[in-house]
């Protein structure tokens, strides 16, 4: 990782040099933000290579857009992505979808390329692989100028989450969030100590557990149930074994008690939010909301 | 369909053969029951029919303990259970068991037979498929004794269902429970109109569908979602579909909508109970409790 | 009380002597009505008698504004008014306002008559006292228009609930509104039996008993909180005295209780609507919503 | 404020110099303490005071007992109490009691004294004014025995407060609780900020308010409600005021709508407790309960 002063005092090679992959193949972006150096922070740093793109020519653009690989398809399995390019897509499992995931990718993202005459370009990272096939799916609707945009939108994205990841120094801009919990004992009136809670990422009818892990005794899992980077677009189901802890607690119920595994499902829109999705229970009753 | 009337006015023999069969072959406890006679209500009647029972030797509760088929077994295939024993047993769908749960079932079925000398008896119109082989797994650890009371018990159930079925007239004893929900619309203030909630038994990982419909205009369902007789103890989940709900309203949320099913899991346990399960829902937050 | 066959099958004298006054002093719109005989229903005879209104013209709509009696206002004292109208302020006890109540009153009412030269006109039975003060103190401020037009309303309003207290038969209009309640206790799953609720009308700072009763098996009162005719516009609070039934039930709680009479305040704003306030309670949380 | 090290290191001399009013006028509690150091912490000094008194004979704790000054009495007045006493009692009021408090108190003190033969003795920074004056009401009634006990209790209390204010260093034993609140909006999904929240002691049918507030960014308060000390036990209530936030917010609601001023009424048992008191709501609906 490169510290910011680095990059504020270095020579104008240094500077793409170290930038140049920020966007794809483009050292272009990089080299016409450095006349904007020097940089009070990393987020400012971002706002300049995200200006030198937008004051940029429609072919320039264009030009950037068809720098990026196609998704998960055959310059993929190539081997000639950006490294950066090749670790998002590991990171969500892209290369190694279904065979029924796999054809409707190919056919959709077929589809995309031939019709808009670019790849389908998307910070995968922000998104799991039902929302990646969802945005596919609908975004291939769309018409050629709000796709372009969509395209660069999701370009800045990328970029932001490779100059977090690249550049050291302070006022990084936020690209991390947070999905937390909290378990609540509404016949003792403390927090529920000791609830196993399971979070499951949804796509269609499958589900796949992401962690599983025990409250506290603040009724909170130790760690975020995810944190340390941005949230995955899409469904999850969150599960919390009530039933269990409440015959620990000796809470009297019914045999079997009303409420076991309370499953509550929900979608993450913003993934760099904080989505807090307490439960507030009995053995009888419970609520949940969309905390902060 | 005979009238508490004629049976209180007829002869002895008629009486006894009317109801020979709410004892699984075992008229000599109607005929006990008959020195009561006249019966102001059908719960007397069933009262007196177990008074009888309860009286009778251990010798001859043993032999109607064993008068049951074997749930499940070779005497349901051959065609040897009482007409009543047989309409019960195909409502649950035994005979469409799983072969995994076939297999779990006979040698659990197998081992009970030969701990106890007797066969499983359940009252099987007041369980669940999974809820029966729940029991079957829990019982046939009991003693002798305790498991002997439980076969009485059950017969108990059994033959108040019977009668409920064979006799008419007045007061008669509580054979029925109520599943109910409703939905209310926590942006509006409003009972939430055309939700379609979809209604589904739950056996472990696997789920069946047992009712689809949609809410009215006061946010119930036409008719409850299960009615007209014992609920079946057991796990069931309602869906709520209230993405769709909210969209329709022209509510705004966030995409994708951070609620769009909602599932509420919860079993039974009163098969004559009213479980009056309601949502309360807003876009971002909702409740749920066992409600009257 | 007359019937609507006598209505519809006697003289038009006979009718109009009947209807006189559901308009008040304005017995030409019953004889304009009368014209579109026979009425199926009450809600068909009011609808009529309000678009002979509708058609009147602008000079006899004002007519029938300025026979209304000044509210509480020296008319009111010196016994002129039509005899419903005395019954209907006497139920809100206008005639019983606190010395400053009064001289708001006055005031703004002098200030109303003197602006528009047509009395405050408003019906009465479906207002608290400070929700009539705040309606004059907010339609003193519009336009003359707007004002004529809130008038007629009222007149409607009021017409309505005359003839449904003065005129039997099928297809009454809706005048009756409902406050209900219902207490759950989320520690057992069950109906709070035995809670002592109270209902109080609020009047800024100062509060006024209207019912104390307590709930019944089903956690309900015998009888609507208030019922029988139309609710009344304003604000009212039920306190629900959780903390003597959760010591009373054996439920642990803290000492004291952190939860002992629970307090909802609301307001009603549809006269003719049905406002289900429900509890769902734990010691140590409550809920509650519009229910219907 | 002396610290810890200094205790440790000091002459016998110093040391009961230093803490000989930590128990009222009665430095041989410290004197006796000194034979166990070093004290690692703050909270081990307390430890070994307390176990230094449980230790002592019957004669001394009642000496103990009887060297506390009458609560709101004539030694108050004449400014004959230890410093800390004053102050202790002058943070409450007691000094500024209402004529009918004043008798109450007078009497209950009277009947107290010449039961027991000894002062009542209470930790007033850890109760409201109404839970002094029902603790006295219920003290008065235990035996003798008990009410030695319960003196005793107190007086480690008064102790722990007196010591963490008097001796710095490390692991303080905990005096301080906390109440806080957070309001949610369930339309947005978001916190609710620019809420007005109100916090008022409830004593009896009197209400004082001892905060008025309004949530910030994240719908919480920028300080805690009550924080910096011990919660004194009583009852209080937060007034949240909604009606005008959801109104500054467009959301569209009734005229009047539903909610207005949310009152939250609860007790406080715990004063080293943490009270977090939520509001999560819609115009239609809200739920609190006690979180942590």
């Amino acid at each position: 990782m490169i510290h910011l002063d680095t990059l504020n005092s270095g020579s104008r090679q240094d500077f793409a040099a170290a930038l140049g992959d920020i966007f794809e193949h483009s050292p272009w972006i990089a080299e016409r933000a450095f006349a904007a150096r020097p940089f009070p922070t990393v987020a400012a740093l971002h706002d300049a290579m995200l200006a030198a793109l937008d004051a940029a020519s429609a072919e320039e653009k264009l030009a950037l857009i068809r720098a990026h690989p196609e998704l998960g398809g055959k310059v993929a399995r190539a081997g000639q992505m950006a490294d950066a390019s090749r670790r998002e897509q590991g990171a969500l499992g892209l290369d190694r979808l279904s065979d029924a995931e796999f054809t409707a990718f190919q056919t959709l993202n077929a589809a995309y390329v031939k019709r808009f005459d670019f790849p389908f370009i998307i910070a995968v990272g922000r998104h799991t692989r039902a929302s990646i096939l969802g945005q596919l799916a609908r975004r291939a609707a769309n018409d050629r100028d709000t796709e372009r945009a969509s395209a660069l939108r999701e370009i800045g994205h990328i970029a932001r989450l490779r100059l977090v990841a690249a550049v050291d120094g302070p006022g990084k801009p936020k690209t991390d969030g947070r999905l937390s919990t909290h378990v609540l004992n509404m016949v003792s009136g403390k927090p529920a100590a000791g609830v196993r809670v399971v979070l499951k990422e949804i796509a269609g009818d499958t589900q796949s557990v992401l962690r599983e892990t025990v409250t506290n005794a603040d009724g909170r899992t130790d760690e975020p149930l995810i944190g340390g980077g941005p949230l995955r677009t899409g469904w999850y189901e969150i599960e919390f074994h009530m039933g269990k802890y409440f015959a620990q607690e000796g809470v009297p119920t019914a045999d079997p008690p009303f409420l076991d595994v309370v499953p509550i499902r929900f979608a993450i829109a913003e993934p760099e939010g904080h989505y807090h999705v307490p439960l507030i229970a009995s053995p009888w009753s419970y609520s949940t909301y969309r905390g902060s």
